[in-house]
């Protein structure tokens, strides 16, 4: 940190499509935080990453940058190895809820720093918190204790964490710079190294409702997500699952948190429970722990346990009634058929428009609106047929929702027979 | 200007390879006007520019809703026919302080809008600035007043021009962002049709000294805004010209004035007459006047008397002793030999670090501060013979100038052949 270097000279290596030095990438990064490299700067220095790209070398020195920003976090004095699960967010992605709990239930700690949602996908945060009493803010010391009491804790990243990301994360927003892989990968990596889990399994989205459309990129972000966590010395495997299609059977807050109820009761939707099972099977692995079989602890109610007093432990009450709209609208079958295909994207986009997410960070949420979804691909329906409902607080919207579900939903004549994307795409270690 | 974009949309278009529609140019250059758009957002959208281009109607798009940002001069009024010329900027490039008397004693007005220096190349109006008296500043009315007058100005543009450019030019400047040919031509081009010139002379430079290393680059900028000139109703013309060397015998502010005097005169180097004259003549014939040859002009001493009222219009004195620098030092040649070639950016960084030039906007400038030049590339030297004298107010800057003379002149053994680009290397029409 000691060479000083000129910021247009960074942003012009960047542009001329050279490679930044470890010195400059250092500098670049400690002196936005501090505010003496201007937001522009940053923001033409980020669209000629995002066009010119990084090397692996420089992907792996940005996200330390990012990290020596700020905290790290140790859970060394744990008595259990810790995993933590990313997922690059989707519709209908509420695994979260059901594998903490379901994981700690296994002997592993799982401390998942979530976010809050924007855009059409739901943030965990939101979902979490239309439960009556519990709330996200945790101190480190809160998070630790809980760690070592309940084995699992959802709560929000503290300040501390990496807040080059936080700043720069804000600027890609407003600039069109998001969708860089090598600021994706670093952005999330660069979290998760500094709250110190000693596993991680990533859940990389592919398809219309993620963020990734193709699986190539969806590969490329993979595999620089787990040489970065691999580097760092963090045991890291990823997984390409498909979002084409919303994941199980609700979109919107409160409808998560009842499914993923119902999957902690032993029952819930195949695919959830499936993609479940699935990832808590890779974060044992991740942790070197075995014979223990997640779906045992579905089956016998110890994850049940553990999901009650994670709520109880952050001041919720798991008993209470879950919030409801106050409106609903069903959406219903033209013509007799087979559904052979439902977009993620836009049933994201409604449950979004119904109130379930936010357009800016600062807008409130609607804890009981979002989409029920009643057929999947491949289910007979009869004409007139519930496909989907939606909830509302406020019938003005059903409208704008209506609009992004044009086309939403094909049902073809008896005996088609829908694409099958298969729910795991690939694995990457 | 009726309909409403999003800038992160436009940001997108750019940055995915796509052209901007008329509707997105016009949109962005009022709202980052008027301030709705932020500055990091334009700096992104100015880098996706640089690195892939816009076209020809996006360019004139983009001119067009720059000049909209602001108000346009008429020259209509005046008895004469008006033509201005631009050059891209170089080493000892003084050409604008004799060509502009010398083309309005031809009888075509020059209203001639111009700039102060910024890194190694100089500003005309710094180097006009080192005349006791004279000052840039004219209000609308005093240019229009001076032209039918006298007939010849050269003045400080005014900030009601183009403000959309003035803002980008700015922000480019610390973000990396200045070399985007697209933003280079649609900065030069707004401020000269705002202005209202009828013909236009560009002299676009390429060499070491000049903003454009190759021939190539320069020629596409040419053509850029030839293009951008002819479809605004300007006669424009561009020659690319050699900027390898310095031009003349003197790179600094009042050195250049006197070196421009003695051209006025009847005398001064070579290549500075035969580039005005190159330049009156393609001015003349832009404007439609054709019968007069400037060269007599600088003869019969007529260029001259315009020269002395148009310093005496902006409150200089042309009989005025210009001031010169309190140190002097000498660069001799190490052996006898032949001068086969000086580095024109080597003599601009020297003079620049001298004190003739600025590294930020709001340095002040030294008037007597430069590089006289002894020797030109062909010329046979001995050693010991003075090559170079450097000029300052400050001996303490002398180490630096001379750090960046290392290799600026060449002196091969006797009988060799010095590399000769000629003057004018392409004409553009």
């Amino acid at each position: 940190m000691s060479e000083t270097h000129d910021a247009v000279d960074v942003i012009r290596t960047k542009r001329d499509g050279h490679e930044l030095s470890d010195s400059q990438i250092d500098w670049v990064i400690d002196a936005y935080t501090r505010g003496s490299v201007a937001e522009e700067q940053m923001s033409a220095l980020a669209m000629a990453i995002l066009l010119n790209g990084m090397n692996r070398s420089e992907i792996s020195r940005w996200t330390h940058a990012m990290i020596a920003s700020g905290e790290r976090m140790d859970f060394s004095s744990l008595s259990r190895p810790t995993a933590d699960k990313h997922s690059t967010g989707g519709v209908g992605d509420k695994i979260t809820l059901p594998l903490a709990p379901l994981v700690a239930a296994c002997g592993v700690a799982v401390p998942q720093l979530s976010g809050r949602g924007l855009g059409h996908t739901g943030g965990t945060l939101d979902k979490l918190e239309s439960i009556p009493g519990w709330r996200a803010g945790l101190s480190n010391d809160e998070m630790l204790a809980q760690l070592e009491d309940v084995g699992a804790v959802i709560c929000a990243a503290g300040e501390g964490l990496a807040p080059a990301d936080r700043k720069l994360y804000a600027l890609r927003d407003v600039t069109g710079t998001v969708e860089a892989i090598p600021l994706i990968a670093s952005s999330i990596m660069s979290k998760k190294i500094a709250e110190g889990t000693g596993a991680l399994v990533l859940d990389v989205k592919v398809g219309s409702g993620a963020f990734m459309k193709d699986a190539e990129s969806a590969r490329e972000l993979a595999r620089t997500m787990v040489d970065l966590g691999t580097d760092a010395g963090v045991r890291t495997v990823a997984l390409l699952t498909n979002m084409s299609t919303p994941l199980g059977r609700t979109a919107g807050n409160a409808l998560e948190v009842r499914e993923s109820v119902e999957v902690l009761a032993g029952a819930g939707p195949e695919d959830v429970v499936e993609l479940t099972v699935l990832l808590a099977r890779e974060m044992l692995a991740a942790a070197g722990v075995d014979g223990v079989d997640p779906a045992d602890k579905l089956r016998d109610g110890s994850a049940m346990d553990v999901w009650r007093r994670m709520i109880v432990a952050q001041g919720g009450d798991p008993d209470a009634k879950l919030p409801t709209a106050r409106e609903t609208h069903d959406v219903v079958a033209a013509a007799d058929g087979v559904v052979v295909a439902m977009d993620a994207y836009d049933v994201g986009v409604a449950a979004w428009r119904l109130g379930a997410g936010r357009a800016r960070k600062e807008d409130p949420v609607q804890a009981g609106a979002g989409v029920e979804i009643h057929v999947k691909p491949g289910d007979e329906v009869r004409a007139g047929q519930r496909l989907l409902t939606l909830h509302t607080d406020e019938p003005e919207r059903f409208d704008r929702a209506f609009a992004a579900l044009d086309g939403a939903v094909t049902v073809a004549p008896k005996g088609s027979r829908p694409e099958i994307v298969p729910l795991v795409i690939d694995r990457i270690a």
